[in-house]
Protein backbone atom coordinates (compact mmCIF):
# COMPACT_ATOMS: atom_id res chain seq x y z
CA UNK A 1 0.00 0.00 0.00
CA UNK A 2 1.57 3.37 -0.81
CA UNK A 3 0.10 4.60 2.88
CA UNK A 4 2.71 3.22 4.62
CA UNK A 5 5.83 5.09 2.99
CA UNK A 6 4.31 8.53 3.72
CA UNK A 7 3.11 10.43 6.90
CA UNK A 8 -1.12 10.72 6.53
CA UNK A 9 -2.38 14.85 6.93
CA UNK A 10 -5.97 14.07 5.72
CA UNK A 11 -8.45 13.63 8.72
CA UNK A 12 -10.25 11.11 6.49
CA UNK A 13 -7.37 9.30 5.42
CA UNK A 14 -7.64 6.19 8.15
CA UNK A 15 -10.64 7.21 10.22
CA UNK A 16 -11.59 5.29 13.30
CA UNK A 17 -7.95 4.05 13.91
CA UNK A 18 -6.58 7.31 13.63
CA UNK A 19 -9.14 8.99 15.90
CA UNK A 20 -8.15 5.96 18.55
CA UNK A 21 -4.71 7.28 18.42
CA UNK A 22 -6.11 10.97 18.71
CA UNK A 23 -8.44 9.81 21.58
CA UNK A 24 -5.55 8.14 23.24
CA UNK A 25 -2.93 10.88 22.45
CA UNK A 26 -5.48 13.37 23.94
CA UNK A 27 -5.33 11.42 27.01
CA UNK A 28 -1.25 11.21 27.60
CA UNK A 29 -1.03 14.88 26.96
CA UNK A 30 -3.82 15.26 29.84
CA UNK A 31 -2.03 13.70 32.24
CA UNK A 32 1.75 14.18 31.01
CA UNK A 33 1.17 17.80 29.96
CA UNK A 34 2.44 18.68 26.45
CA UNK A 35 5.81 19.55 26.87
CA UNK A 36 6.29 16.30 29.03
CA UNK A 37 4.62 14.12 26.26
CA UNK A 38 7.06 12.40 23.72
CA UNK A 39 5.50 10.40 20.43
CA UNK A 40 7.28 7.34 22.46
CA UNK A 41 4.84 7.59 25.01
CA UNK A 42 1.85 8.11 22.54
CA UNK A 43 2.80 5.06 20.54
CA UNK A 44 3.87 2.98 23.95
CA UNK A 45 -0.18 4.00 25.09
CA UNK A 46 -1.33 3.23 21.61
CA UNK A 47 0.26 -0.26 21.68
CA UNK A 48 2.38 1.22 18.04
CA UNK A 49 5.75 1.12 17.06
CA UNK A 50 7.34 4.79 17.19
CA UNK A 51 7.31 4.43 12.69
CA UNK A 52 3.71 2.58 13.29
CA UNK A 53 2.61 5.93 15.34
CA UNK A 54 4.03 8.57 12.45
CA UNK A 55 2.32 6.42 9.97
CA UNK A 56 -1.03 7.83 11.54
CA UNK A 57 -0.10 11.41 12.88
CA UNK A 58 2.19 13.56 11.02
CA UNK A 59 4.21 14.61 14.34
CA UNK A 60 4.65 15.79 17.44
CA UNK A 61 4.05 19.60 16.33
CA UNK A 62 0.82 18.79 14.87
CA UNK A 63 -0.77 16.67 17.61
CA UNK A 64 -2.42 19.77 19.49
CA UNK A 65 -3.81 20.87 16.09
CA UNK A 66 -4.74 17.62 15.05
CA UNK A 67 -6.73 16.70 18.29
CA UNK A 68 -8.46 19.72 17.92
CA UNK A 69 -9.89 19.23 14.53
CA UNK A 70 -10.28 15.80 15.35
CA UNK A 71 -12.95 17.32 17.90
CA UNK A 72 -14.34 19.65 15.83
CA UNK A 73 -14.85 17.03 13.24
CA UNK A 74 -16.92 15.03 15.38
CA UNK A 75 -18.93 18.07 17.02
CA UNK A 76 -19.62 18.80 13.37
CA UNK A 77 -20.55 15.31 12.07
CA UNK A 78 -22.91 14.62 15.40
CA UNK A 79 -24.22 18.20 16.33
CA UNK A 80 -24.13 21.15 13.58
CA UNK A 81 -24.69 18.95 10.55
CA UNK A 82 -27.62 16.92 11.94
CA UNK A 83 -29.70 20.46 12.97
CA UNK A 84 -28.51 23.01 10.74
CA UNK A 85 -31.29 22.06 8.10
CA UNK A 86 -34.62 21.84 10.78
CA UNK A 87 -36.50 25.29 10.07
CA UNK A 88 -38.18 26.60 12.67
CA UNK A 89 -34.56 28.06 14.51
CA UNK A 90 -36.46 27.15 18.34
CA UNK A 91 -36.63 23.83 17.82
CA UNK A 92 -33.18 23.97 15.79
CA UNK A 93 -31.56 25.31 18.81
CA UNK A 94 -33.24 22.62 21.26
CA UNK A 95 -32.18 20.23 18.94
CA UNK A 96 -28.60 21.39 18.93
CA UNK A 97 -28.44 21.72 22.98
CA UNK A 98 -29.53 18.39 22.70
CA UNK A 99 -26.96 16.87 20.69
CA UNK A 100 -24.22 18.94 22.16
CA UNK A 101 -24.99 17.64 25.66
CA UNK A 102 -25.25 14.21 24.08
CA UNK A 103 -21.58 14.55 22.80
CA UNK A 104 -20.20 16.32 25.76
CA UNK A 105 -21.38 13.37 28.06
CA UNK A 106 -20.65 10.60 26.05
CA UNK A 107 -19.49 11.19 22.54
CA UNK A 108 -16.02 13.00 22.98
CA UNK A 109 -13.59 11.43 25.96
CA UNK A 110 -12.96 14.24 28.18
CA UNK A 111 -9.57 14.64 27.11
CA UNK A 112 -10.64 15.94 23.96
CA UNK A 113 -12.69 18.08 25.07
CA UNK A 114 -9.83 19.72 27.26
CA UNK A 115 -7.51 20.34 24.28
CA UNK A 116 -10.24 21.32 22.08
CA UNK A 117 -11.18 24.37 24.91
CA UNK A 118 -8.73 24.77 27.47
CA UNK A 119 -5.30 24.34 25.24
CA UNK A 120 -4.16 27.72 24.59
CA UNK A 121 -0.80 26.35 23.11
CA UNK A 122 -1.93 26.39 19.40
CA UNK A 123 -0.33 29.65 17.72
CA UNK A 124 -0.44 31.70 13.99
CA UNK A 125 -1.98 29.79 11.17
CA UNK A 126 -3.00 26.42 13.31
CA UNK A 127 -5.09 28.70 16.30
CA UNK A 128 -6.33 30.66 13.15
CA UNK A 129 -8.05 27.32 11.50
CA UNK A 130 -9.50 25.84 15.00
CA UNK A 131 -11.07 29.71 16.00
CA UNK A 132 -12.34 29.32 12.67
CA UNK A 133 -13.91 26.80 13.05
CA UNK A 134 -15.71 27.43 16.53
CA UNK A 135 -16.42 30.80 15.40
CA UNK A 136 -19.28 29.16 13.02
CA UNK A 137 -20.30 27.35 15.82
CA UNK A 138 -20.79 30.66 17.33
CA UNK A 139 -22.17 32.18 14.56
CA UNK A 140 -24.86 29.49 14.00
CA UNK A 141 -25.89 30.06 17.43
CA UNK A 142 -26.11 33.74 17.48
CA UNK A 143 -28.01 33.88 13.90
CA UNK A 144 -30.70 31.30 15.11
CA UNK A 145 -31.30 33.04 18.41
CA UNK A 146 -31.64 36.23 16.26
CA UNK A 147 -33.85 34.38 13.78
CA UNK A 148 -36.44 32.94 16.67
CA UNK A 149 -36.77 36.39 18.07
CA UNK A 150 -37.75 37.76 14.77
CA UNK A 151 -40.25 34.72 13.85
CA UNK A 152 -41.23 36.13 17.79
CA UNK A 153 -40.93 32.42 19.07
CA UNK A 154 -38.76 33.70 22.14
CA UNK A 155 -38.29 36.49 23.87
CA UNK A 156 -36.10 39.54 22.74
CA UNK A 157 -32.56 38.49 24.29
CA UNK A 158 -29.43 40.23 23.06
CA UNK A 159 -28.33 37.21 20.52
CA UNK A 160 -24.42 36.89 21.09
CA UNK A 161 -25.31 36.68 24.97
CA UNK A 162 -27.89 34.35 24.21
CA UNK A 163 -25.06 31.91 21.98
CA UNK A 164 -22.90 32.27 25.37
CA UNK A 165 -24.88 31.65 27.65
CA UNK A 166 -26.42 28.35 25.79
CA UNK A 167 -22.58 27.03 25.22
CA UNK A 168 -21.33 28.27 28.75
CA UNK A 169 -23.72 25.83 29.89
CA UNK A 170 -23.18 23.04 27.48
CA UNK A 171 -19.91 23.03 27.59
CA UNK A 172 -19.24 22.98 31.36
CA UNK A 173 -20.93 20.17 31.56
CA UNK A 174 -17.75 18.03 31.28
CA UNK A 175 -16.41 19.90 34.49
CA UNK A 176 -19.23 18.50 37.03
CA UNK A 177 -21.39 15.64 35.38
CA UNK A 178 -20.82 12.36 36.44
CA UNK A 179 -22.52 9.67 34.81
CA UNK A 180 -23.48 7.94 37.63
CA UNK A 181 -24.33 11.16 40.05
CA UNK A 182 -27.88 12.44 40.98
CA UNK A 183 -28.44 13.71 37.95
CA UNK A 184 -28.81 11.37 34.76
CA UNK A 185 -28.36 12.70 31.41
CA UNK A 186 -31.73 12.38 29.98
CA UNK A 187 -32.59 14.64 33.02
CA UNK A 188 -29.66 16.99 32.37
CA UNK A 189 -30.72 17.75 28.56
CA UNK A 190 -34.45 18.40 29.63
CA UNK A 191 -33.95 20.50 32.31
CA UNK A 192 -31.11 22.67 30.77
CA UNK A 193 -34.11 23.32 27.89
CA UNK A 194 -36.64 23.71 30.32
CA UNK A 195 -34.05 26.50 32.19
CA UNK A 196 -32.85 28.48 28.90
CA UNK A 197 -35.90 28.05 26.25
CA UNK A 198 -38.95 27.38 28.73
CA UNK A 199 -37.92 30.48 30.17
CA UNK A 200 -37.52 32.67 26.65
CA UNK A 201 -40.56 31.02 25.44
CA UNK A 202 -42.38 32.25 28.90
CA UNK A 203 -44.17 35.54 28.81
CA UNK A 204 -44.72 35.93 24.90
CA UNK A 205 -48.17 36.97 23.93
CA UNK A 206 -48.22 35.87 20.22
CA UNK A 207 -46.15 33.57 17.84
CA UNK A 208 -45.92 33.68 14.75
CA UNK A 209 -46.32 30.22 13.80
CA UNK B 1 11.35 41.99 60.95
CA UNK B 2 10.97 38.04 61.89
CA UNK B 3 9.64 37.50 59.05
CA UNK B 4 12.82 38.01 56.44
CA UNK B 5 14.01 34.61 58.19
CA UNK B 6 11.44 32.54 57.31
CA UNK B 7 9.24 31.71 54.45
CA UNK B 8 5.24 33.30 54.43
CA UNK B 9 3.06 30.35 54.60
CA UNK B 10 -0.40 32.08 55.24
CA UNK B 11 -2.39 34.33 53.11
CA UNK B 12 -2.88 37.13 54.85
CA UNK B 13 0.79 37.83 55.82
CA UNK B 14 2.43 40.13 53.45
CA UNK B 15 -1.18 40.95 51.13
CA UNK B 16 -0.81 42.99 48.15
CA UNK B 17 3.06 42.42 47.69
CA UNK B 18 1.86 38.51 47.38
CA UNK B 19 -1.19 39.01 45.53
CA UNK B 20 0.80 40.82 42.59
CA UNK B 21 3.25 38.41 42.75
CA UNK B 22 0.81 35.64 42.13
CA UNK B 23 -1.14 37.32 39.04
CA UNK B 24 2.45 37.69 37.50
CA UNK B 25 3.28 33.71 38.43
CA UNK B 26 -0.16 32.91 37.17
CA UNK B 27 0.89 35.04 33.63
CA UNK B 28 4.56 32.86 33.35
CA UNK B 29 3.00 30.06 34.08
CA UNK B 30 -0.38 30.19 31.22
CA UNK B 31 2.74 31.81 28.61
CA UNK B 32 5.42 28.63 29.65
CA UNK B 33 3.57 26.04 31.19
CA UNK B 34 4.09 24.80 34.78
CA UNK B 35 6.60 22.41 34.24
CA UNK B 36 8.81 24.93 32.06
CA UNK B 37 8.39 27.88 34.79
CA UNK B 38 11.39 27.86 37.22
CA UNK B 39 11.32 29.88 40.19
CA UNK B 40 13.84 32.55 38.66
CA UNK B 41 11.52 33.20 36.02
CA UNK B 42 9.01 34.17 38.14
CA UNK B 43 11.35 36.34 40.38
CA UNK B 44 12.64 37.89 36.93
CA UNK B 45 9.01 38.62 35.76
CA UNK B 46 8.46 40.24 39.52
CA UNK B 47 11.22 42.71 39.79
CA UNK B 48 12.50 40.12 42.39
CA UNK B 49 15.72 38.53 43.39
CA UNK B 50 15.02 34.51 43.63
CA UNK B 51 15.65 35.19 48.05
CA UNK B 52 12.95 37.95 47.28
CA UNK B 53 10.49 35.59 45.82
CA UNK B 54 11.10 33.02 48.10
CA UNK B 55 9.96 35.08 50.97
CA UNK B 56 6.85 35.56 49.12
CA UNK B 57 5.79 31.98 48.04
CA UNK B 58 6.97 28.78 50.00
CA UNK B 59 8.43 27.31 46.57
CA UNK B 60 7.35 25.79 43.46
CA UNK B 61 5.28 22.71 44.26
CA UNK B 62 3.03 25.13 46.12
CA UNK B 63 2.68 27.59 43.18
CA UNK B 64 -0.82 26.52 41.43
CA UNK B 65 -2.33 25.89 45.16
CA UNK B 66 -1.35 29.48 46.18
CA UNK B 67 -2.86 30.77 43.32
CA UNK B 68 -5.97 29.03 42.86
CA UNK B 69 -6.44 29.70 46.91
CA UNK B 70 -5.73 33.51 46.00
CA UNK B 71 -8.01 33.17 43.32
CA UNK B 72 -10.89 31.94 45.83
CA UNK B 73 -10.02 34.04 48.25
CA UNK B 74 -10.99 37.24 46.34
CA UNK B 75 -13.88 35.20 44.75
CA UNK B 76 -14.80 35.03 48.11
CA UNK B 77 -14.33 38.31 49.38
CA UNK B 78 -15.85 40.32 46.24
CA UNK B 79 -18.97 37.61 45.75
CA UNK B 80 -19.81 34.96 48.32
CA UNK B 81 -19.47 37.45 51.53
CA UNK B 82 -21.01 40.11 49.43
CA UNK B 83 -24.01 38.49 48.65
CA UNK B 84 -24.50 35.70 51.46
CA UNK B 85 -26.62 37.90 53.78
CA UNK B 86 -29.08 38.60 51.26
CA UNK B 87 -32.51 37.28 52.62
CA UNK B 88 -34.87 36.76 49.25
CA UNK B 89 -33.04 34.39 47.53
CA UNK B 90 -33.77 35.28 43.91
CA UNK B 91 -32.59 38.77 45.06
CA UNK B 92 -29.22 36.87 46.06
CA UNK B 93 -28.90 34.94 43.32
CA UNK B 94 -28.87 38.06 40.88
CA UNK B 95 -26.35 40.36 42.96
CA UNK B 96 -24.40 37.16 42.97
CA UNK B 97 -24.55 36.29 39.19
CA UNK B 98 -24.23 40.61 38.93
CA UNK B 99 -20.60 40.41 41.00
CA UNK B 100 -19.09 37.55 39.62
CA UNK B 101 -19.58 38.69 36.26
CA UNK B 102 -17.94 41.71 37.35
CA UNK B 103 -15.43 39.55 39.06
CA UNK B 104 -14.80 37.23 35.76
CA UNK B 105 -14.35 41.04 33.38
CA UNK B 106 -12.68 42.88 35.96
CA UNK B 107 -11.15 41.47 38.70
CA UNK B 108 -8.93 38.40 38.08
CA UNK B 109 -6.19 38.22 35.52
CA UNK B 110 -7.54 35.59 33.02
CA UNK B 111 -4.33 33.77 33.63
CA UNK B 112 -5.83 33.32 37.51
CA UNK B 113 -9.33 32.34 36.37
CA UNK B 114 -7.56 29.89 34.04
CA UNK B 115 -5.27 28.17 36.58
CA UNK B 116 -8.23 28.05 39.01
CA UNK B 117 -10.71 26.46 36.52
CA UNK B 118 -8.44 24.37 33.86
CA UNK B 119 -5.67 23.47 35.91
CA UNK B 120 -6.05 20.01 36.67
CA UNK B 121 -2.49 19.41 38.15
CA UNK B 122 -3.28 19.56 41.65
CA UNK B 123 -3.19 16.15 43.17
CA UNK B 124 -4.05 14.80 47.08
CA UNK B 125 -4.93 16.95 49.62
CA UNK B 126 -4.02 19.97 47.86
CA UNK B 127 -6.45 19.22 44.83
CA UNK B 128 -8.97 18.20 47.93
CA UNK B 129 -8.67 21.95 50.10
CA UNK B 130 -9.57 23.54 46.37
CA UNK B 131 -11.99 21.24 45.55
CA UNK B 132 -13.93 22.16 48.87
CA UNK B 133 -14.06 25.68 48.49
CA UNK B 134 -15.18 25.51 44.66
CA UNK B 135 -17.77 22.84 46.30
CA UNK B 136 -18.98 25.13 48.90
CA UNK B 137 -20.23 27.62 46.04
CA UNK B 138 -22.16 25.28 44.14
CA UNK B 139 -23.63 24.01 47.25
CA UNK B 140 -24.69 28.10 47.71
CA UNK B 141 -26.05 28.32 44.44
CA UNK B 142 -28.01 24.79 44.54
CA UNK B 143 -29.34 26.02 47.90
CA UNK B 144 -30.61 29.43 46.81
CA UNK B 145 -32.29 27.75 43.60
CA UNK B 146 -34.21 25.50 45.94
CA UNK B 147 -35.04 28.29 48.24
CA UNK B 148 -36.20 30.41 45.71
CA UNK B 149 -38.50 27.60 44.03
CA UNK B 150 -39.72 26.78 47.39
CA UNK B 151 -40.75 30.42 48.08
CA UNK B 152 -42.65 30.09 44.21
CA UNK B 153 -40.19 33.10 43.57
CA UNK B 154 -39.21 31.29 40.16
CA UNK B 155 -40.65 28.62 38.59
CA UNK B 156 -39.11 24.64 40.02
CA UNK B 157 -35.87 23.66 38.15
CA UNK B 158 -33.35 20.85 38.83
CA UNK B 159 -31.54 23.09 41.61
CA UNK B 160 -28.54 21.33 40.65
CA UNK B 161 -28.36 21.68 37.03
CA UNK B 162 -29.41 25.43 37.67
CA UNK B 163 -27.01 25.81 39.76
CA UNK B 164 -24.32 24.77 37.05
CA UNK B 165 -26.19 26.48 33.94
CA UNK B 166 -25.83 29.75 36.37
CA UNK B 167 -21.59 28.64 36.76
CA UNK B 168 -21.55 27.79 33.07
CA UNK B 169 -22.80 31.11 32.17
CA UNK B 170 -20.56 33.10 34.40
CA UNK B 171 -17.21 31.20 33.94
CA UNK B 172 -17.72 30.81 30.46
CA UNK B 173 -17.28 34.57 29.58
CA UNK B 174 -13.85 34.80 29.95
CA UNK B 175 -13.45 32.50 27.03
CA UNK B 176 -14.69 34.46 24.96
CA UNK B 177 -15.86 38.30 26.39
CA UNK B 178 -13.94 41.33 25.01
CA UNK B 179 -14.25 44.86 26.83
CA UNK B 180 -14.16 46.37 23.78
CA UNK B 181 -16.42 44.54 21.98
CA UNK B 182 -20.04 44.76 20.88
CA UNK B 183 -21.53 43.81 24.32
CA UNK B 184 -20.71 45.78 27.00
CA UNK B 185 -20.14 44.83 30.54
CA UNK B 186 -23.27 46.48 31.94
CA UNK B 187 -25.38 44.92 28.98
CA UNK B 188 -23.60 41.24 29.87
CA UNK B 189 -24.66 41.13 33.19
CA UNK B 190 -28.24 42.76 32.79
CA UNK B 191 -29.06 40.01 29.50
CA UNK B 192 -27.60 37.00 31.59
CA UNK B 193 -29.71 38.03 34.13
CA UNK B 194 -32.80 38.45 31.62
CA UNK B 195 -31.84 35.03 30.10
CA UNK B 196 -31.52 33.10 33.35
CA UNK B 197 -34.10 34.71 36.09
CA UNK B 198 -35.86 36.46 33.48
CA UNK B 199 -37.61 32.88 31.92
CA UNK B 200 -37.11 31.47 35.46
CA UNK B 201 -39.77 34.25 36.68
CA UNK B 202 -42.11 33.81 34.08
CA UNK B 203 -45.14 31.53 33.79
CA UNK B 204 -45.24 31.87 37.98
CA UNK B 205 -49.29 32.01 39.00
CA UNK B 206 -48.47 33.49 42.30
CA UNK B 207 -45.80 35.02 44.68
CA UNK B 208 -45.09 33.69 48.07
CA UNK B 209 -43.96 37.06 49.10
Amino acid sequence: MARSSRRISEPSEDGPKRRKILEIAARVICDKGYEGTSMQDIAEAAGLTKAGLYHHIRGKEYLLLEIMHYGMDVFEEQVLNQVVAIENPLERLKACMDKNILLVTHGWSKEVIVILHEHGTLRGEARAQINARKKRYVRFLETSFAEAIRAKLIRPVNPKVAAFSFLGMVLWIYKWFQTDGAVTEAQLAKEMQNILFGGLEKGLRRRAR
